[in-house]
Parts: structure tokens; sequence; C-alpha cells
């Protein structure tokens, strides 16, 4: 499947405004993948196919969860907001032909990030939070960041994104605890 | 060993400062077995003990911990701060003869918490955090919490500690994101 391709069939899953965010986050992920030597190709790609399930019913997306061996169970277990990341990558395998384990993966950590992300991993995740169309408080500072250093970037957004959920009394996926200790020890 | 023999020692441990903070504790940790149902004695005890290590060299706890087979090598990586609380619990042992599980565990994670927290647990964790010299911003709120919910008040702590970690960019022990979340389930 080509990038043309892959664009034609996002575009019919998702509402207009989701779609107009892909294609930024696109841009974004190409620009990172530049900028601290990804491979361009492949961080379009993910950022293409990141949002895929978006608009799937959340019953739908536990069940491709549940029914996929390479995901833990407690995907299903922190709330319906985390859900399209995991079920996208299982949606983009079975019904886009996708195999790609690392461009899977981006697409299952883009929300959440984890511990011991890849390089395509942080992109997608750091593309996702500063794309231009996002107005979250503290935002700037984070692209800012971008700028130079990818782990500090994305340790801020993890940051932002623990401070965010907390306040809400939401709950916080473990991975994303771990990803942002991961990173505060890394960019000490 | 009895109570006066544990707060004689405990006094030795400690600054004065440390060991009045420690005597609010006890009377909190008193209140709260009362009010939900807890080992009063139990209670009284483990407070007397929970800070016990407070003044020990972080190597010295270090050791503690990484010779222990009961404890995760873990709590020597998330910073200085949390190991007097696992620490704690091996000196009391090892020096007090203390051999009650549930004491030691709520010496353990006094600091941190952790899912599937036992009563007192609960009860150690919430009496350090809203024992009257306590000023943190919301410890207000936290006692009214008390009152009546002993889940709702240790999720509101936890909530207010991961907060007051993540906004000074320091390590948030993964323990204590495992409790906010099971407390944040349970109180729904």
């Amino acid at each position: 499947m080509n990038e043309q391709q892959a664009l034609e069939r996002v575009r019919r899953e998702l509402k207009p405004v989701r779609y107009e965010h892909t294609v930024r986050v696109t841009e974004s992920a190409e620009k990172l993948a530049h900028r601290f030597g990804a491979d361009v190709e492949a961080a379009r790609m993910a950022a293409i196919l990141h949002d895929y399930a978006k608009y799937r019913p959340a019953g739908e997306m536990k069940r491709a969860i549940l029914g996929t061996v390479w995901l833990s169970d407690d995907w299903t277990r922190y709330g319906d907001p985390i859900l399209h990341a995991p079920a996208g990558a299982v949606f983009v395998k079975e019904e886009l032909g996708v195999t790609d384990r690392q461009l899977l993966d981006a697409i299952v950590y883009h929300t959440t990030g984890k511990a011991g992300m890849s390089l395509l991993e942080k992109i997608i995740y750091l593309a996702d939070y500063i794309e231009p169309g996002r107005t979250f408080p503290g935002v700037e500072d984070v692209r800012k960041a971008a700028e130079t250093s990818l782990d500090k970037a994305c340790f801020m957004a993890l940051a932002n994104t623990v401070t965010f959920l907390v306040n809400r009394r939401q709950p916080v996926f473990p991975d994303t605890i771990h990803a942002y200790n991961d990173l505060a020890d890394k960019i000490k």
C-alpha cells in the first residue's frame, strides 16, 4: 500500500476534522524525522495511519484488543480514550495488510507512550502532540523543546498529559508513567 | 516490644521535629482506625514505626533494600525520598524484631501506596498525609474526605502527590499510579 492509498483509506475512516489533524501530524512527523534522523517514509506512513480506529465503536475496539495475542488486555481497563491506539494497530494490520512491527508499535503507543520508546515511536507520539492544530496549555514549550531534543519534548508532553489526566481524576495507563520515569532519567 | 518501648527507640532515631510528626501520625492513625474499624493497637504501632529509617544514609537504605528478598530492587531506582519507607520496614524487622507482615507492609507503602492496599496500609498512608502538622495545598479537602471515606481520601492524596511530583519533574514510583488507578476505579 502506498502513501496515497493509505491516505485515501484513512480519509474514508475519519471525520474531516480528524483527517485534517492526521495530515498535520504527517507533516509534523516528516519534519521531526528529518530533524532527528529517522526514516521519513516510515514516519509519514505511521502518522497517516495513527488514528485509523478513532471512530470505531468502543466495543469493537475492545474485542480487537482482547482477540490479539501481542496486545495486553490491560489496554481495555483504562478508559475508552486510549482504545483507538492499540485497536488501530490491529485494524491496520488486518484490514490494510500492514505488517511492519515498528510501524504498528508506533500506532499502539502514540497516545500513552511507553518506557524505551523507539525513534519512530517518539516521533509519532510527539507529532501527534505538537501538530499546529493543538492548543493544549504548555504545547508551545513542547514545540520549542522539539526543535533540539526529542527526549526532552516527549518528556514534557508526558508530564503535561499525566497532570491533565490526574487533574480530571481520569485513569493513567501505567506505560505513560513508565515513559515519564524513563525519560526523566535519560534527560537528567 | 510494647508501644512505650517502640516510642523510645523511635525517639532516639529521629530529630525532634520528625518525632513530633510521628506522634501526630500516631494520633491520626488511631482516629482513622476507630472510624473505619481497624485494629487500633496495630495502627498505632505501625504509625510509631513508619518513619524509623528517615535519617539513615541513602547508601545504607539502598543496601538494606537490595539485600532483602521480599522487596523489589525497583525501590532503589526512583529517588532517595522513597527509600526510608521500604528500608524502614527492613530495619524495624532486623533491629526491633517486628515480624508482623501486615505492619511491615504498612511501613513499606506509607509513602507510595500500591494497588490493593489493606485497611491498615490505607490508614497509615492517610494518617501520614493528613496529620495536623501538614500544610500541603489541598490537604484540608483530604481531611474532610477522610471523615467519611478512606478510599476517597487516599485517592485525593495520591492524586495530589502525583501532581506534586510531576510538576517538579520528579520520578513517580509506579505503585503510586497503580494505587491511584485502583482507587479511581473503586470510588467510581
